[in-house]
Order: structure tokens, then sequence, then C-alpha cells
């Protein structure tokens, strides 16, 4: 028809990733102490859906992983539901292979060893108990290490307290990953939780600081990044002559 | 007017804990580890807010404090939210005195000793830290103390794995509480979270077990055995002479 004619012509202005697979982490973990207890952590995965969502209303196919959160899901957006670390990573390499990794996520660096199937009992007198912590597995490094499966743009997030520019930049460096968006998680920022960000982009080629904005906005932001990027790539169907790591 | 006749002759039937005040906690307490990472548990608080609505309902004036939760405060209810088991234990002290408590809260048995104001860093190579937990106050056993501040009846929760029955005997002795609702928080029971309920209601002259039904009815079911409780108590305004413990 006209109509279809029509929407076609727009395609490529209007959903510039069209074509392209995007995985979004979004959301805490939460790691099990016991069958009622566990460890977890402020993300409300708010930044994570806003994310996902700019880049399928971008054109791009989008695997939403989420650890819990009480938000909906973006429409038009694959969402897989995860709780751990564990289950977490194993979602994001069922996702690959794709183009774009954003990692939101904030992801429980340790998880509690031998997290039981009873529940731990307060023995009056007793001491507390000792909560032994073993690392998580990294799943901003994973997606970032050299390979046939590397999405050839990985974003991570630097959730940071204390010298947010210089230790982002290290995290940077550390992961592997392209790009890395800082920000500043002190409980007087009101971030984490909030409706609203202040971040750092911070490239292989400098850092960039944003205003304080909604997480939507930084969002939309963040997307309008990724499609000049890609669209600076010539072919964007042979990754393999991509360069390692599109350029900011 | 003659509504307002009418409706006052229905009060002490329609609203026979009229006159009367409780105080319901509800929900898990986060205890930080640093400005991100908490300790939390399973608690949705939803059996906690049926027993707030049903009391109010009842024609009591409640006060209910809740720890996190997503769930929209009952109708007439007082809410006052805390996050922490020590911030529990003051919003519980600050609404005494009162004639009914029941603790339907999951009140964290840990808090975490020290809690940073900043985020503890992941080292590379470096051992995971470690985690030392400190006891939380006992709210329930703090709201059993005898003394003449204590509510005339006191109702326990018990989140029990194993042994049900026992171990919520042996916390209603140790506690000094008045009366344990004991349930079975395994995860296959799909209780912690869920719409559901299954639970034994322990007093000093028995158990009494209840067939599984929503969390409103266990609710509906406790707010039955208080008002005949107090109906057997010949002067509700004159707690002095009450028993210690209102019989079951």
């Amino acid at each position: 028809t006209i109509a279809d004619a029509i929407m076609g012509a727009l395609r490529p202005a209007a959903r510039p990733l069209h074509g392209l697979r995007a995985l979004v982490t979004a959301g805490p973990t939460h790691e099990p102490i016991d069958p009622v207890r566990y460890l977890a952590n402020r993300s409300s995965g708010r930044q994570g859906y806003a994310i996902a969502n700019a880049l399928a209303r971008a054109g791009a196919t989008v695997t939403l992983v989420s650890g819990p959160t009480t938000l909906p899901p973006p429409p038009g957006v694959e969402l897989r539901r995860v709780e751990t670390a564990v289950q977490m990573l194993a979602a994001c390499e069922a996702a690959l292979p794709c183009d774009i990794a954003v990692c939101t996520a904030a992801v429980a660096d340790w998880r509690v060893a031998g997290a039981g199937a009873h529940k731990i009992k307060k023995t009056p007198g007793a001491p507390p108990p000792t909560l032994t912590l073993v690392p998580n597995p990294d799943i901003l490094a994973h997606l970032s290490q050299p390979g046939p499966m590397r999405p050839r743009l990985v974003v991570g997030f630097a959730a940071e307290t204390d010298d947010v520019r210089d230790n982002a930049t290290a995290k940077r460096q550390r992961k592997g990953c392209d790009w890395i968006i800082a920000n500043d998680v002190r409980a007087e920022t009101g971030i984490m939780g909030g409706d609203e960000n202040e971040v750092t982009l911070i490239t292989a080629t400098g850092c960039e600081h944003w205003p304080r904005m909604s997480k939507d906005a930084v969002a939309q932001g963040l997307a309008r990044r990724i499609v000049a990027a890609f669209a600076a790539i010539p072919d964007t169907d042979t990754p393999d002559t991509a360069p390692d790591g599109v350029p900011a």
C-alpha cells in the first residue's frame, strides 16, 4: 500500500538502529543467604529500562535482562527476568550474538558461599553467623572479552561514591568495555532509586559530563550517541572489519 | 439525624474494636552494608497490611509500622515507613501505649557492624570483604516485656522452614508474647511473597492449624479471634485489672 511505502521510506531515518540487536541489563541482583534472606542493592532498574526503551524506539531488536524490579517492561522489548548474577550471566550469554550491549545492572560483586536451603536460626546467646562471600562473575568484563561473540559496542555503568571520574576511567580499562557511563550514587544525590541522573560518558578519547537530567533523557542521549557511532561505520554487516570498539 | 442515630446504634456490633488502639508491624527491614548494598528478606508485607486493614475495619485505631514494600497503605490506617530494625523499634515505641500489637514484620535478626558511608570497592585479586554481623533489637520480645506499657495482647509471627510447630511454640515462650502465628516459609510453599498463607495459631493453651487460605482471610480470622478475646474481658477501659496476656 501507499502507507507501507511511506513507512518504509521513513524507516531509515526514524529507526536508525533497525537491523541491530541490543542487549541491555538492568536492576539489582539478589543473592540468597538462605531461603528468606538475601543480599541486595538499591538499583531501581529505571535507567536500564529507559535505555532499553530508547534503543527499541530507535529500531533496535532489544533483549532486556532484568534483575528484580517493580517496573513494567518497555513496549516491544523482550524481557528476561533473573534474580542472581549467575542467572544474569547465563541470560546474557543466551542473548548473544548482538551488536550493542549496555550493562546497566547493578550486579552484586559477591554472593554468599554455601547459601543454605534452611533458614539460619538465631540462637539466643550464640554469636551472629559469619557470611563468607565469594566473587560473582563479572558480566561486563565477560561481554567485553575479545572474540567472535563480542558485541561491537559494549557500554558499562559505574556506580561510584568517590572520585567518580578517576574510578570510572580505571574501570573502563580494567573491564575492556568501550564506553563507561559513570554516576555518583552517594545517598545525598538521590540518584539511586530516583528519577534523575547526572552522568559522565567516558570513552577511549575523553570524558564528557552531562548535566543533571531525567533518566529518560540520559537514555535518549545515549541512544543518539549509539546511532552516531554506528552511522560512522561504513558497513554494519561485516563485523570482522569493524574496529575493536566503536570509536567515540 | 436519624441516620447518625442508626449508625451509632449499629457501631458496637459492626466495629467491635472501637476505642482500642492497635500497632501492626509489616514487611522486611533493610539493613545497610554501604550506601548501595543492603541485607534484605523476602517478606512482601502483604500479611501485615491485611491484618492492619482487618483491625481497622473492626473499628480499632491502627498504626502500621512498615518496612520497605510496594503496597498501598490500607484506608484509615496511620502508616509509618521505616527501613531498618532500629528505626522500626523506635517507631513502635512512639506508637505506645496501645491495646493490641501484631508483629508481622520480618525484622532482620542482624545488621552489619560499621556499615560504611562509602561504597565497598571490589579490589581485583583481593579477597572478598567479611561482613561482621551484630544482633538487631528484638522488637517482639521488647513489646512483650511486662510493664505498664505492655499491650494487653501481643501477637508474634514465626517464619520457619523446619519443625514449624515446635520452633514456634518455643518462640512464644522465649519472646514472652501471648500468641504466635507460625507459618512455613520454605520456598516450595510459595507463601513468602505470595497471596496465600497456611498458619498455625499457638496460644498458651494449644495449637490450632488453619487450612491454606488467602492472606486476607487469615487477617479476618485473626481479627475475629482478637474481637473474641477482648469481648471476654469485662471492662476494656481498665487495663490495670486485665490479665497478663489475654487468654486464648
